[in-house]
């Protein structure tokens, strides 16, 4: 292989792409070359790639046949230990039906000693591509596999989502971030759900950004990834907050930086005494996500929000309750039990005015005291208009316990 | 009587009254029907009226008297146990003075065996009916006549507002909440008022929601009558953050729901130690009043706010203390004799200053820093060309415990 | 000397300095006046002048040098004890350059027994006068010579702002918060610094405004002293809000009104858990400064928020920690020693990444959380392109700790 830089050699790799050149393309490639697209393109375009026939066959050639398009490359960013990242956009078409693609893209390319590609991979935005096809073919959203969480419904109407990556810690990759957009896009669309319990496998409930992605990234690449990563994070964990069906979470062992965001957006939060906890980002050099830098200061305090992110002092879960990040503290042996009993009790509540209840909360925040004493005036009528009220009311007058259906 | 079905007989019924036919109006009630109207109609057309010549001459040609209006039907409907609520607005004008009468009404019908009419409970804003009226014939604001409230002014200048009927828990209901709009009204206008005192007979301070009122209403109409309560209930609750003097609650036994905002709105709240407090709406699948919404994320913060909204945690006024939500737990026996203490000490205080702080707090919550810096600099330069400001700041110089006038 | 009243002889000064008429200005004065001039006035305007030729020479004839200037007066308050206040505006240029001159002032005037004028005290603003001349000749921002603190930045990068007024409790005047302007903008300048330890000499850090000048003005003086000293006063605190660099406040001994704002603006307070503290201004009849309407309802809550200013409740350093208005409660003795440790410790972080932290959490309170979602990933991308993060994120993969350079 020549022995020119490596912009050079990465620029010859975007215009054998845009040729079809495939023995250009095998030229530049090294025989074991690994291809690490972006976990959620559609179909199998997602899957790595190790060898240069699967990489040109399966990968490069594969998406030529889904789309019309082609790599433009914008920046070229060497590092330090000689990789290169390349930063540019997807632009194009799908072959079937014509929809437009337009995703902005960072490559890692990594040399053999010769000067080959030895490794390439993709960070993109894999909705994009998944829009631009025909309906049918696009992965939609209430059906796509997940893979880092489990989503089940129970005969009482609780949504179970459940964190199965134990021994990652449940740690937040991109892949965790789609699957937490899709489990709680089905918990918002289904209306037998009502009610949410957050619970996971192993002894560590959530750790945050997984580090064995971040800190394997090219500088270059880190502001690209966390972007991807976080925009999908806070659109699932937001849509927790906007559905009328309460969240309980349980949590056990340790959670921290952006895991923190499950414990916020609940409504409830039952924590193992002992957990152990912690804001994170300062070690790092990071700041925050996972809406931490909203619900801190509204539930633990300025002064303390300010501890946890400068000083990263670690805390407890007896301590998260004593300052109002958490509900309850039970011992670490009865969090799954008593978040489950919780979650089933809401569940039998009336759903559209724990709705009602838990957007006025939400918005109490920021708005002003005769705004929102006009706002419980109209949650308040809307909800006597409910049949759930209509019941609830007489009942209680007669001593009786209502029985709720959530309308 | 005829066999028609209740809608027809309804219509027949305002059919009779727009033709001031009284033989057909006598033939469609009851010989015993009981006619209720909204409380706080001008005059004593808020009386309730039984039997069918009462009925007729007391309040619909007493109306007559006054109003040259009628009431237009638009909804008509039907309960499962066979009332009909209708819907509709009085329109005309008061035969004195001309001002015009445009009102919503809820009618509660419930009809005999026969079919004739038994009862009638009206609901309608009776302020619009006293603002057509001209001014000398209007229940005046500040001279109202109070039932549920009894409000005095001592020679320290605190307004106590007692609440006093104790047999029902001081429960909240429409007329309740045209007192407190009365008494808070006049601690507003007398200059003389410089604490207002918050207190109540009996061993429950306020229990919310007058369920007896709202378990029996027809499903139609508990929108329209919390509408209406809640209306008039905030309105009361805003004017009390708004005055200058510092209001001081003094709450033993119970408090609950909407009753919690009388809390919410004062500055000082004493409780009773074993008070027994809960927020209660979502057993009764209703939501929030009293301000319940703005003020408890901001006191008790936003985890126990959802807390106490969804799970419905009954706590006491040891723990509302420790949360935030009051200011000094004290023996039951001694609630009352605190609180007087309290107020009568801030009615010694230097009252615009206070009402100037007051609002300060308020605003904070909505307000970015750089603009309540510049409220602080205006309140403090406002508040130094005040007369207590220019006594009190050489007197504390001087050694000396600074006599305020409030002004 | 003429008997005419007050006012006359008052509008005699303004024509005899009008005209520049210095007969007429000896005839005015008493041999033994004392002419206290602003302090911040450019060169040596600010000294106190004492007898008629050193007020004449050393202060309206120096003025008169550097500007073409007259003082307007506009309103005469008589006061209860015999003085004069006198509010109006200074107008005219600078002589050198040309620069406009605009300025309020007020003027407190005493009188000896014969009616010559005893005493005068000016209030302006000094900026103002500052400004008006040509730079060179401008006291500049970061060179200006402080009396009330001492400014210093060490080899970790931490700069230390010290109050070094012990006997008078470090009480806030107009002097001390243009020192305060003056040392937080050095620290806002300099990029060495990665820390800010605001610290204080003696058994009280500050007591709040300095009675011994407020409590000794006249009436009508003094919401035009405290506009001048909030103005810069919380201009300055609101520059240590703004930077990168954390602050942290070592506290012992006493600390009330304005002077808590120290440690609002604080990122980490360390305080003796014995300290005294209160609000303190409803003893005087006033209302509140150092933004503490702004940080209260935030660190400690409304409802005690409410009690310290309205009942002006004193409270202890261990009180503070446990509200939430301090981060950690030490003995007096070790407050120095630990403040300066973790002060240390900050200055050695990701000072950037601090600074977004910062401004994401004082941002936060206004703001509805999908704004704050974006903005966490605006702050966090951004780091991500710093070098701290990219140096951080890998090291911590690899188990090491990171060196953060600040950048």
């Amino acid at each position: 292989m020549i022995t020119t830089d490596a912009e050079t050699r990465a620029r010859a790799l975007y215009d054998a792409l845009a040729a079809g050149n495939a023995d250009a393309l095998a030229d530049l490639l090294d025989p074991d070359v690994v291809v690490e697209p972006t976990a959620g393109l559609p179909g199998d375009l997602g899957e790595v790639r190790h060898g240069r026939d699967a990489a040109i066959q399966g990968f490069w050639w594969a998406i030529g046949r889904r789309y019309a398009a082609r790599a433009e490359p914008e920046r070229f960013l060497p590092t330090d230990d000689g990789a290169l990242v390349v930063l540019g956009r997807y632009r194009g078409t799908a072959r079937d039906g014509g929809g437009e693609l337009d995703a902005a893209f960072a490559h890692v390319l990594r040399f053999a000693a010769d000067g080959r590609i030895a490794a390439l991979t993709q960070y993109t935005d894999s909705t994009a591509w998944g829009e631009a096809l025909p309906a049918p073919d696009r992965p939609r959203a209430g059906e796509r596999e997940m893979r880092r969480l489990s989503y089940t419904v129970d005969s009482h109407g609780v949504a179970t989502i459940r964190l199965v990556r134990p021994k990652a810690g449940n740690a937040i990759d991109p892949r965790f971030t789609e699957d937490l957009d899709e489990a709680t896009f089905r918990a918002a669309e289904d209306p037998a759900v009502r009610a949410v319990l957050l619970c996971a496998d192993g002894p560590r409930f959530c750790v945050g950004g997984d580090l064995a992605v971040l800190g394997e990234l090219e500088p270059a690449a880190l502001p690209v990834v966390l972007r991807q990563m976080i925009d999908t994070y806070h659109q699932a964990l937001e849509r927790l907050t906007e559905i009328d069906a309460p969240v309980v979470a349980a949590v056990r062992g340790a959670a921290a930086g952006g895991g923190l965001g499950l414990l916020h957006v609940s409504d409830v939060v039952v924590i193992d005494e002992a957990a152990s906890l912690a804001i994170g980002y300062a070690a790092l050099g990071l700041v925050a996500d996972g809406l931490n830098t909203w619900y801190l200061p509204r539930t633990v305090g300025l002064r303390r929000a300010q501890e946890l992110f400068l000083l990263n002092r670690p805390f407890s879960g007896a301590e998260a309750v004593a300052w109002g990040l958490a509900t309850e503290a039970v011992p670490a042996d009865d969090v799954d039990e008593r978040g489950r009993a919780l979650a089933e009790r809401l569940a039998a509540g009336p759903t559209r005015a724990f709705g009602r209840m838990k957007r006025l909360l939400r918005e109490s925040h920021n708005t002003a005291l005769p705004v929102q004493a006009r706002a419980e005036i109209t949650a308040m009528t809307d909800a006597a208009a409910d049949e759930d009220a209509a019941a609830g009311v007489p009942a209680f007058r007669a001593g009786q316990r209502p029985v709720f259906h959530g309308r």
